[in-house]
């Protein structure tokens, strides 16, 4: 369960070495055409991800902090800064999959020069504002991660193998069903946003108070079985049950059912599979769905006479602990538009392009998903993607006035 | 300046014929042809605003309540419904220029034997839901007449003759530039949103209370001259100062000035002017800005250091008469997403279509226009756009933390 | 029969008036909406027709060799010049259906002026080159009154009123089917193109030899129930028969029949329909098929065991006297592509950019159709389209080794 | 020098050697990524090329004709397909660059499995259309070692650090300037095409007559000097230069300069460099001009007075030995559009999709390259690209009427 409590301390070496390890160890079983490979603008190469992570701290932290630090290749500023104005040109976006050279090799090159030097840097004594820096990098790097696994599943998705990113991979168990109960939270001012100390990203911030009318929320997430019951009684095929775009949307993109699902062949009873990171599975019918847009989301809800929660009934309910299946399984869309919150300011210099420019056309999305590095989440947490977007780990749960 | 006050009260017979004659005013000055004429995909031909207008009272009206009544031609409800899904199929929006059959003078003729009928059923007594529709409707006409307007001056625009859609139509007086403040308004619980009496369009309701953090807003419009200050400051040319959204729009589609400016020929010293309802015009630095898009009025706001105001901070201001200059120039861009409020319930049939699915990838203006029916606007009206649109009158008012 | 003798001989202002007056009659049953739309970049506004054909007097007769001539407006040279580049800038073509001003009467007296101004010229003695740009534009005008003909019936197929462009337009008399048979022309050296005297297009000379092999040609158009056949044969359906770009087109656009084809309503039995410049009529299947494209064409030669004719072999077997039925039903897509003629050289001046710049992906058209005015078809005449366009009268005939 | 003359006979066996042994070399610099990139759909990867190419024998000759033999995986047929709708369905072409797995070195495996059997099939007694089914595999492995070259430069060229694919590649010695000179050829009919014995494609057959008016030809190649004179001229700013569509292509693209040149830094004068196989190069004037497209060679030809030769014409004078430099560095522009011959018939089968269905839209070229097999290209040779094509080794030489 997601929860306010910090994580147990540990010495700001150690959690590098951790989370540089866990990007490596993702990267382990991919070949270096794997790593390569990238299947839309939205997503990137493997590889781009290990190196841009790197650039990161290069850019951020060791040239203005370590003195003597010799950049690794002065043209992997160009080819891996991803879309901070204030660091210069870059190679555009839709062209990192062309980026065949440097290597998948010499990227691990890159990241070695690199935590060689962080170490240094490390060791030696931090102004509060540079430590705050490593721990934005590597939450930062925490963020690639997923979008390392959502992106490339992306990719194999196009192969006709259909390849397994990670063969040993399982399904997190589905929750209890028991439990399964709109819960009331009475209205009043609530709390939102993160608190001053620990880290948080600048769009969490300031915390302030909301005002919220009575509402209920569900204390479990929609399921693959409900997803079915939906589409089923036409979902699909009700054009009063979407936004005007969601609908133009299903009709452009000849949408039937969740990405990733498959009818699988006559002699499996043509039974819906699904892309995981194992490959093809039975799809399970108990547990969360996902891979949907907002806009499904939003018909769903829609459908079952509820609606999505907003970001704050979300987060005032995970704070009264009525979320317990929150975090692990799927993001969940919310009702909420991504603006700043009251009093927003992006902090000084390029890490304030982090978040605020992207405050348009997204949608919150709150929890965590089961490809979300374990310690990253947080009860604050606001991810954000355009209404349309299905390639991410993305689920819902249902409100109401009750 | 817009209040809360009820406009007074005349009888709907008469109201009626108001709001039909005023279409027709608009229309009388446009040939066969600028009815006919569709410039994209979001504009309709003057003609279809004609005829879509009165069907929405054939259709809702007259069909459903009045006995005996006959359509003008069963083939217009295919014709001139827009988007209403319950209402049946219909003619593809980017494909309405090409009805050059029915002719305007046709639309005509259908505008009258649909006016006998409301009259006939005016002047028998009404339940109350069918009191509501007719004003719905006039309502609903009313905002077909700002984008007759608005939609005309875009067609206009590609002629290079730049026709004049009203040939007398003058600026509105600009706002008395002593005043312009920074007006503080306290934080707390404000009530937001339409009372249960007077009409009020879905998306107005339900009323609630909201909670705002203490702001200041300016007392007056942003101006010509002020954005001639942004753009003599390379406000165009800066990504920091824009969404990543906006930034990409004003590179695609080559953006310099707001939409309309024009430099004049050599022999006019190169001055800027404007496409307007009456031609084009010199720019008056003093009157304030309009078509800019919503990714323009927050990259300007940023540039002066501040932010636009959301939406329940404008109608707090508002409803403190802080703002005398609303209403009458341009629709105001708010920083809000438009979003149903807590509790929003579309009413049952087709008419539950009107608002709703449109709330997604749009942001909410208020305020009012000069091409705003003198009785239409309210303090709790909430327009909405994309945030990439120009072609309404849209400007902008700054707000910040105090 | 489409022959190689020459019109009777009238004179030059008498052809003058004919020519002139058959644009206005072709637009005589238009409102001032149906001359104003356009449905897409190749078509243009009937109204635009009427005024372009009259530019090009203006532009190339008027004002160089008129003493005293005065523009009638000075603006129209950029609206309505087509494509000269020598001629100045003009307007773009796909937004000509934006310019709902000049109206339909202004295009009118912009005729007459015109008119007025050229019957002073024709009555004064003139140099043989004046004489030859004369009826060049005679020439043009009776392409434009085709095209005005099938622009305009390409915008009312997408009025689902499916007006009728000429209510007393009757289909011709089909050819006599008895004749039908593989008529055989031994090979050898052929004169191909137009002499030196008399009237032709640039494109049609010089006069040249060519050597063909023996072949084989029908005598008669493949008709609409030939046409039926290859449909439920599969013929939409089988790529082996198609050009692979053919296959994309077909896939791409949905084609399962020729354009214009409709399924009656049930109460008709769903037999086929055709838009007509009389609106919408039952397919006769002894007719020629008409508005299908080039990659059809080919399709349902191959599908015959045949193909089309070359344009050399088209026009040998035309001198022969072998092609009945040509000219009077369908422009006959050719196996040729349109490339210049040996020693091809464009006349001097703006009038050089009538033709050879358009010689690249398209492909010749010979014969001529029911909606070509009558004197102005030759044996010689080389129509051009792109190989995806379907909106003239086109239609072919069959061809083999023999 | 082209010429007619047969390569000197050798066993089939050693020839199959030498052909899959040289596209093995094409791919050895390269890395795993290197060979899975594909950076536009006209493009595919060199993975692809290796494993298509190989596919083709298993489809074509093991499958039918070598009994006992199993295929490697059945999955391939799917992935490396190209285009033969006979074949069965296949793996959209612009998604080739997805394809991750199988990896380069399971290619190689594929290769090696093909091998083995091959040799086993050559060892047999072969019927004649086998034999000449070996033939049609080795010419298309040939053409699809030019493409790997060409592809993959073009993928090089997306790559900030512009890397090369061969670095020790160099230019070949350009040809003499002294002999430079229009040649004369006299009129006649001339023999086209391919005899019947000796490989050739169906394209170049069948052999036949073609009748030619007197025409002179240039013994020599359009140079990079003579381009950057045309530049100079303002070629790329001239319209009347331009066939219509070429000039729409030249603003759309921003074209100013052949593709791959780039003027240097300024610490080089800001001269013109050249991709090229060796990376970029600085350009050397005397060389034959390349990677223009057909309507930039037919512009400079109208800019030079001249045109570009036919088909014929090029083959006659080729015949002839008038063009010393052909098939050495470039392929050439003809002006003739690609159609069939007189009687072309494609063979049966799924190879009779070989060149067929391209015959509409596309160019011809005759010659070869620096980039094509050294045994490869013949003087009948038809090779053809779409006329707005640049990323092969495509330039021109000019003709006239004399």
């Amino acid at each position: 369960m997601l929860t306010l409590e910090e994580a147990p301390p540990i010495s700001l070496a150690r959690r590098w070495r951790q989370v540089r390890d866990r990007t490596e160890d993702l990267a382990a079983s991919l070949s270096p055409e794997d790593q390569c490979v990238q299947s839309m603008p939205d997503a990137s190469p493997a590889k781009w991800h290990r190196a841009h992570t790197t650039w990161f701290f290069e850019q951020f932290l060791l040239v203005p902090h370590l003195s003597g630090y010799r950049r690794f290749d002065p043209a992997f500023a160009y080819l891996f800064n991803s879309y901070y104005e204030q660091a210069g040109p870059r190679h555009a976006r839709p062209y990192r999959g062309l980026l065949t050279r440097p290597s998948a090799e010499e990227v691990g090159a890159y990241r070695a020069h690199v935590d060689t030097a962080m170490e240094r840097l490390l060791a030696q004594p931090l102004a509060g504002g540079v430590v705050d820096l490593v721990e934005l990098g590597l939450q930062h790097e925490q963020q690639h991660q997923e979008l390392l696994v959502t992106d490339l599943m992306h990719a194999f998705s196009f192969n006709p193998l259909r390849p397994a990113l990670a063969p040993g991979w399982s399904e997190p168990p589905a929750p209890s069903r028991e439990e399964a109960a709109m819960r009331s939270i009475e209205g009043g001012i609530v709390r939102i946003g993160a608190l001053h100390s620990g880290f948080a990203f600048d769009n969490e911030r300031p915390c302030h108070d909301a005002l919220l009318a009575p509402f209920r929320i569900c204390s479990q997430l929609v399921t693959n079985a409900e997803w079915c019951a939906f589409m089923a009684d036409g979902g699909y095929r009700q054009p009063l049950l979407w936004m005007s775009e969601g609908w133009a949307a299903v009709q452009q993109n000849g949408w039937d059912a969740p990405m990733y699902w498959e009818r699988a062949g006559e002699q499996h009873d043509g039974a819906w599979q699904q892309m995981t990171p194992a490959g093809m599975r039975p799809l399970d019918p108990t547990a969360p769905v996902r891979h949907v847009s907002w806009y499904e989301a939003d018909a769903f809800a829609r459908w079952a006479g509820k609606r999505l929660p907003t970001e704050q009934e979300w987060e005032a309910a995970a704070r009264r602990g009525q979320l317990a299946d929150a975090g692990r399984f799927v993001w969940e869309w919310t009702g909420s538009a991504y603006r700043p919150y009251p009093g927003f300011r992006p902090p000084e210099g390029a890490v304030g392009e982090y978040n605020g420019k992207f405050m348009i056309n997204t949608m919150v999305l709150r929890g965590g998903s089961l490809a979300t590095p374990p310690d990253h989440a947080r009860l604050t947490y606001r991810n954000f993607f355009h209404p349309d977007r299905r390639w991410q780990f993305t689920g819902l749960r249902l409100a109401d006035e009750g």
